[in-house]
């Protein structure tokens, strides 16, 4: 029964935030009746919230809960005034963002004023191969994780996007020579991204900050700077807050 | 199973966002075995990592689900910009709440550089007595809840918290009538915060906003105009976002 009640929860994603019980019971393959009886508990517990319609929705405690983990708001809590510092030093996108699997979460977004728009979201997942923090975190990744990325299908946005997997070793292993990535126009025509590791205590690499701005009015020269200091600052506020507890 | 799921899940909580398999069997009250193996389970599907030392926290599949809760992430990503305008003109803290049950909950917080420290945290709980926020929410909340929270103990924190049940019903009246709240020295001595409503698209107080200043730095007639204005920016913001879907 927990299996299924973690079903039902994992049914909502950021493209379905809002389910009746039918779309629920049938997105987590179970009966009505069985769908109805756990999602009576998870509204009890504080997991769910029915809104004015009588869909289900995720709960304040949910987020509440979410709020603990430390590869998400904890690491957001200790970047945030560093990512404030150079979104409004550039006035560009600037993006932070952990791996999860195969796949890039983003944690933090800050969007700069006239800025290029960006696809992503916070807590919305995205492919490893195409943008800058993407780069980064794939370059770090463990060996089978990057077989297992570099030996499927590589998704293509647009007609700059990499998907050679020769090619994109090369690329990881510049990333990991230079200690930074540039993403130029591989995930929408108008955008370049450079991103750069953040690292734990230890030196192992947990998160990527990146800037997101439109192609042809920045150097990538002028951009990798800020996009390594910052990721630098960013690692020594994580180690100060390890020796803190 | 479900719900003895949830109650390893509840165990989690601010002071103790990190356990072992035998605090968290202890604190949720059932037999190692069993919650070795829901742990095993929740482990499983994302919603709990383990650390270094093997202890469990909170996993980033949680982090992601609770960022599609609409009282959370959604309510914090529309009044962000705001918050942040609001931070950098006063250089003064910022709080965005909501009310779950009897309790404030704190949904984002952005630090004054230089300004004085406050107790709250983002995810964090906190009485609706006592803060800027909370007296807001406290007022605008279903008169069972505020016979609920009026007529138990009312928590002290420093000598001027208000602990009278009808000196607290006038203050409340008052803020209905105002449009805002003032919280002098009630939660710590050296701070005054300011609140106001944060209303839905039917005109219901959903959110709260506060400046917490140091006392005696700042008029509450200098905050209190800043502090509304703020807040009607983010209604507007949330009709906006209910209109475009």
């Amino acid at each position: 029964m927990l299996t299924r009640g973690l079903a039902l929860l994992g049914a909502f994603g950021p493209a379905r935030p809002a389910m009746t019980l039918s779309q629920l019971a049938r997105h987590a393959g179970m009966p009505l009746s069985t769908a109805h009886r756990l999602l009576g508990e998870l509204v009890e517990w504080g997991a769910l919230e029915r809104d004015d319609t009588g869909s289900y929705r995720i709960g304040l405690r949910l987020w509440e809960l979410g709020a603990l983990a430390p590869r998400g708001q904890g690491l957001r809590e200790r970047a945030l005034p560093f990512l404030e510092d150079l979104s409004q030093i550039t006035r560009e996108n600037v993006q932070l963002a952990v791996r999860e699997g195969t796949e890039v979460v983003f944690v933090e977004r800050i969007g700069g004023s006239g800025a290029v728009p960006v696809l992503t979201r916070v807590g919305g997942r995205f492919a490893l191969t195409a943008t800058g923090v993407g780069l980064v975190l794939l370059a770090h990744a463990p060996t089978e994780v990057q077989e297992d990325v570099l030996g499927g299908r590589i998704e293509r946005f647009t007609e700059r996007t990499v998907t050679d997997a020769d090619e994109l070793r090369r690329m990881l292993a510049d990333v990991r020579v230079n200690g930074f990535s540039i993403s130029d126009r591989q995930v929408t025509m108008d955008a370049l991204s450079v991103g750069a590791p953040i690292q734990d205590e230890r030196g192992q690499v947990v998160a990527a900050v990146s800037l997101v701005v439109r192609h042809g009015t920045a150097s990538p020269h002028t951009l990798t700077p800020l996009v390594r200091t910052s990721a630098r600052a960013i690692t020594r506020a994580l180690a100060e807050g390890y020796r803190a507890g």
